[in-house]
C-alpha cells in the first residue's frame, strides 16, 4: 500500500551526528534547552501529524482539486480541518521568536517539519508555505503598528499569508509589474492591479489572508527600483472585506489541491512595508525563505517517492536476479529490488534524498547561527555563505527531486503511470518546484553573477576551504578515494571561478551559458562534502547501529562511484566554453 | 497559439540529403518509383492529415478521456471519424507489400508518418500503433488460412490489432504468464486468462479487433520457452462475438485518449500463429516494430514540444538580454529566446529532435535495405546492425524526449504547468514511452547482454567502423573538432566492449550495473555520427539554402560543445566500475 513513513531516524542522525546541529545550536546560538531528546520529540510529533493527518488527504485532494465559484474557493475535503489541527498544535509558530509568541525553536527544525509536510501532502503545504517567510519579512520591515496588528496572528497561524508578485506580463521579470499604489491619507495606499499565480490567494482555511503585494507608487522609477511592498489584508482592521476579488483558479499539472489564484485588487487598502521603492529588498527576505522551502519540497517529494518505490521493489517479483540469494534458488522470480538497474535507481535516489537532506539542514543551521551571531563580521560571513548556497539548494535539489520522482515511477513499470498507484502524482506535484520562486535558470544566474562574480571572490573560496578541510582530514584511510575526488572538484571549481572572472569581462554572456553547469558542480561539491562527513561519522559511530552506519557508508560509496560522475559532464562543458 | 507544424523540410533533408535514403532505396532496394518528389508528396499529405485531422483532437481527447461502461469503450469525440479518414486515405497500408494490398512504400516513410502522427496526437496514434507490427508478424508466422482471413483487413486498416502480453503478475517477465490455450479441434484453441495494459483492447474505431495473445498450451515447458502466440479476434469468422470481455480501462498520467484495457479471455476461440511454444520469437517481430515506434514517439513528442517552446520563447518578453540586438536597445524587455539559458535549452532540444530523427530514419532505412537484400550475408549483417541499435533507439530517444518535454515546459515558466497552455500534456503523454515495449532498463540489458556480449564482438565493431570511417574523412578541415571527439568515443566504446567481456565472466552482475551508461555512450556515438554527417552535407549544400544549412552546422557545433559532454559522465562511471 502507498504510504509515508517519516524518516525520523535519518533526520536525527543528520541533526545530532553529521552536522552536530543540536550541540552547536545549544552552545553557539542560545538554544539553551535544545537537546537530542527535544529534537526527537519534535520530529516524532511532526511525523505523526504529517503521516496521520496530512498524508491521508494527499491523493483525495489531488483527485478532487479546488472548487471556484463566484470568487469563493473551496479547498478539498479535509483540508480545512487539517489546517485547524496544524494551527491548534502550534506548528505555525515552531521557529518564531518567543517575543512574538513563537516557540523559539531553531529554523533547522522548521526545515525538517516542512520537509515532512511536503512528503505527506505537497498541495496542502502550499497554504502555510509562506507563513514563516511573511513573518520574517514583516518582522524585519514592518512598522510597529503593522507588527502589532498582524504579527501575532501570523505567528499563531490564525491567519495565512501570500506573496503577490506575478502579473501576466511580469513573471521572472518583476520589474515589469504594473500594479499601482496610490497614497490615501496617513500611511495607507489604494492598491489596484491584477496578480496571477498566487498560491493560496483565496481559500476557506482561515478567516483572513494577509497579502504581501508588490506595486508601484506614482512617480516611482521604472523597472525593479521603483517597486514597493504593501501589506493588503483580505479583511481590513474594520472587519470589512477589502477590495480584492479572486477571479479564478488555475487547472494545473500538479499540486491540484493548492488554489493558484488570480486576484484583482481594485483600490484595495494596503500599508507600506519598509521603504518606498525598496520593496524588492523587503520581499527578498520572504523570497529567500521560499527558495529554501522549494529545496525542502524537493527533498520531501523525493523522499516520499523513494520510500514507496523502495517498498514496491521489495514486493514485486519479476525475473530471476543475476546473483540470486541462496534461499531464493528455486523461486520463479525475484524481487526487482535485486536487479542491478533497479538497485542503482534506488541507491542513487537515496544519495540525493539523504545527501540533499544533509545539505538542506546544514543551510538551515547556517540561518540559525547567523541569526544568533553577536559578532557582526561572523554574522555577515554566515549570511554570505547562506546566500551562496541558497540558489544551489533551490535549483539542484528540485531538479534532482524531479528526476527522482521520475525514477521512482520507473521502478513501478507499467503501474507507474496508473493514477491509482499513486506514484505519478509526485512527478506532477514536484515539477513546479523547478519553476516557482525563481526558475532554476534564474537561480543559476543568481549563483554565478551575484554570488560568485559580484562577490569579489570572497565567499566561494571560504566554502571551498571548508570542504577541502574535511577532505584533507580523510586524505588517508578508508575514505581516501572519496576525499581525492572531492579535493579534485574543489580545485576545479576554484579554477573555474578564476577563469570566469576574466572570461566574463571579454564575453559577458558566457557566464549565462554555463551557469547551469556551475550549479551542478557546486551542488555535487556540497552533496559530496555531506556524504564524506556522513561516512566519517558512520565509521566513528559504527558500533552503535552497525546496519544503519554500514548503509550510510555504502551510500557514500555509491554516490562517489555512480552519481558524482555528473561533474565530469559539467566540467567538460565548462572547459570547452572557458577555452 | 499552441500548434503543430510538420517538419517536412527537415524530414526531406534527412531522407534525401543526409542519409541519401531516397536514392539508396531506389538503387539498392527495388523501390523503382521512389524519388524526391514522391517523398515530398507523401510527407506533405501526411503532414496535412496529422496537423489538420489529428492535432485538433489532441487536447480535447486528453481532457475528455475514454469512457467505459458495461464492457463498452467510447473513445473521445472525433477519434472515430479521424480513424475513418486515416483508413480511407490508405495510411495503414503505406509500407505494406503490394502483394498484400499495400502501397509498397519503404518503412522509413512509415517512420516519418508515425513520428508526425505522434507529434499531432500521441493518444490517438496508440490505436493504429501496432497495426504494422501485427501485419509483419502475421505475414511472417501466420498460416495461409489465417493470412487469407485477416491480412487484407489489417493491411487496409479496416480492422485494428493489439498485442496481449502483460498479466498482473507478468510484466517485464513474460515467462510468468498464466493464460491458457486448450486445443479445441482442428487448429483452434480455447484461450482463457486475464490480460492487462492492452492498448486499444476495446474501442469504437473499427468493427473488429484482432488480438495477438501469448498463452500456454497444456504441458508446455515453464517460463518463456513454453509460450505460444494466438490470433484471437473480437468477432469470429462466423460473425459472432468471441468470448472476450473488456473489464475496465485505466486512469493514467498521460495518453488519456488511448484506452488501456483489461481483457478477460473466457474460453475465447483463437488460432496458433507460428510454432507451439515459439510464441515469443513470433511476437518479437511485432515487439521490434513497437520498439522502433517508441523511438518515433519520442521524436514526435520532442518535436511538438520543442516547436511550441521555440515559438513561445520568441513571443514572451521578460528581462533585457545580456547581448541585445541594436534594434531592441530601447525595449523594456527582450524575447526570452535571447537569454542564453533558454537558448541552450532550445538548442539542445534541436540537437536531440533532429539528431534523433536522423538516427530513427537511418534505422528505418536499415530495415528496408535488409528486407530487400538478396544477399543472405548482407541481409544478416543489416539485421544484426538493426538489432544492435533498436534498444538504443527505444531507450535513448524516449529518455531524451522526456527530458525534452520537461525542458520545453520549463521555457514556459509558470504557464508551463497550467493545463490550458498545452505543454504539460507532452510531459504526461511521453512518460510511458520509457516503460512500455520493454522498460528502458530492459533495453539497456538487451543491448549489453544480447547485442554486445552474446554477439562475439561482431556487430558493434562493424558499427564503430562505419562511424570511424565518417569521422576519419573529416579529420582535417572545418569539422576536425567534431571528428576528433567522435573518434575518441569510438575508441572508448571499443575498449569498454573489450573490457566488458572479461569483466562479465568474473562478475556477471557488472554489465547489468552499467548497461544504462552504455546506452548513453552508444546513443551519443550514433547521434554524434549523424550530426557529423549532417554538418558535412550542409557544407556541401550550403549555397542551396544558406540559412538552413548554417543552422544545421550550428546545431552540430552546439551538440559537440554542450550535449556530447554527457559521454564524460557515462565514461567516468564505466571506468570506475571496470576498474
Amino acid at each position: 500500500m502507498f504510504s509515508y513513513h517519516p524518516p525520523v531516524k535519518h533526520m536525527r542522525y543528520v541533526l545530532n551526528d553529521v552536522l552536530s546541529a543540536t550541540a552547536r545550536l545549544r552552545q553557539e546560538a542560545g538554544f539553551a534547552d535544545l537537546d537530542a531528546e527535544l529534537v526527537q520529540q519534535v520530529l516524532e510529533e511532526a511525523g505523526r501529524f504529517t503521516s496521520e493527518v496530512l498524508f491521508p488527504l494527499n491523493a483525495s485532494g489531488d483527485k478532487q482539486g479546488c472548487r471556484f465559484e463566484n470568487g469563493v474557493v473551496t479547498t478539498p475535503d479535509g483540508y480545512a480541518d487539517a489546517y485547524r489541527q496544524f494551527h491548534e498544535a502550534g506548528w505555525a509558530s515552531l521557529s518564531c521568536d518567543p517575543d512574538d509568541g513563537g516557540q523559539g525553536l531553531p529554523q533547522v527544525l522548521n526545515c525538517a517539519l516542512e520537509e515532512m509536510m511536503v512528503s505527506a501532502n505537497h498541495a496542502w503545504t502550499m497554504y502555510p508555505g509562506l507563513l514563516h517567510g511573511a513573518y520574517t519579512c514583516l518582522r524585519a520591515h514592518g512598522s510597529e503598528a503593522l507588527k502589532q496588528a498582524y504579527l501575532p496572528k501570523l505567528v499563531s497561524g490564525e491567519w495565512l499569508a501570500t506573496m503577490c508578485l506575478t502579473e501576466p506580463q511580469a513573471g521572472s521579470d518583476v520589474g515589469l509589474l504594473r500594479t499601482r499604489a496610490e497614497p490615501d491619507g496617513e500611511q495607507a495606499y489604494r492598491i489596484s492591479g491584477s496578480k496571477i499565480f498566487i498560491s493560496g490567494g483565496e481559500h476557506d482555511l482561515t478567516d483572513n489572508i494577509i497579502h504581501l503585494v508588490l506595486a508601484r507608487i506614482p512617480g516611482a522609477p521604472e523597472g525593479s527600483k521603483g517597486i514597493s511592498l504593501f501589506l493588503v489584508p483580505k479583511i481590513g482592521p474594520d472587519g470589512a472585506r477589502n477590495r480584492i476579488v479572486c477571479t479564478g483558479i488555475e487547472h494545473k499539472l500538479g499540486i491540484r489541491g493548492s488554489a493558484t489564484c488570480s486576484l484583482d485588487f481594485d483600490g484595495a487598502t494596503g500599508w507600506l512595508v519598509g521603504e518606498p521603492h525598496r520593496g524588492l529588498a523587503a520581499m527578498f527576505v520572504m523570497m529567500n525563505a521560499a527558495r529554501m522551502l522549494a529545496g525542502a519540497q524537493g527533498i520531501g517529494i523525493a523522499e516520499a517517492a523513494w520510500q514507496n518505490a523502495e517498498r514496491y521493489a521489495q514486493e514485486r517479483l519479476q525475473m530471476k536476479a543475476v546473483c540470486r540469494p541462496p534461499e531464493r534458488q528455486s523461486a520463479a522470480a525475484d524481487p526487482i529490488a535485486l536487479h542491478p538497474p533497479v538497485q542503482r535507481l534506488l541507491a542513487t535516489q537515496r544519495c540525493y534524498v539523504q545527501g540533499g537532506r544533509m545539505l538542506l539542514y546544514w543551510s538551515g543551521l547556517l540561518l540559525d547561527l547567523a541569526h544568533a551571531s553577536a559578532d557582526a563580521a561572523r554574522r555577515q560571513q554566515l549570511e554570505q555563505l547562506l546566500a551562496l548556497v541558497t540558489p544551489v539548494v533551490k535549483a539542484f535539489l528540485t531538479q534532482k527531486a524531479f528526476d527522482g520522482a521520475s525514477n521512482a515511477l520507473q521502478v513501478y513499470g507499467g503501474y507507474g503511470v496508473i493514477t491509482e498507484t499513486g506514484i505519478e502524482q509526485y512527478l506532477r506535484d514536484v515539477r513546479v518546484t523547478m519553476i516557482y520562486e525563481g526558475t532554476n535558470e534564474i537561480q543559476a544566474i543568481d549563483l554565478v553573477l551575484r554570488k560568485i562574480l559580484a562577490d569579489q571572490g570572497r565567499t566561494l573560496p571560504m566554502l571551498l576551504d571548508e570542504v577541502r578541510h574535511t577532505a584533507q582530514d580523510e586524505a588517508d584511510g578508508p575514505l581516501a578515494g572519496h576525499s581525492c575526488l572531492l579535493l579534485s572538484l574543489t580545485r576545479e571549481l576554484a579554477a573555474v571561478a578564476d577563469a570566469l572572472h576574466g572570461a566574463a569581462r571579454a564575453r559577458p554572456e558566457l557566464p549565462h551559458w554555463i551557469a547551469g553547469d556551475i550549479v551542478k558542480l557546486l551542488g555535487h561539491c556540497l552533496i559530496g562534502w555531506m556524504w564524506l562527513r556522513s561516512a566519517r561519522v558512520s565509521i566513528r559511530l559504527h558500533e552503535q547501529d552497525p546496519a544503519f552506519h554500514a548503509e550510510q557508508r555504502a551510500s557514500a560509496q555509491h554516490y562517489f562511484t555512480y552519481v558524482f560522475a555528473e561533474t565530469q559532464e559539467a566540467l567538460a562543458v565548462v572547459r570547452a566554453c572557458l577555452g
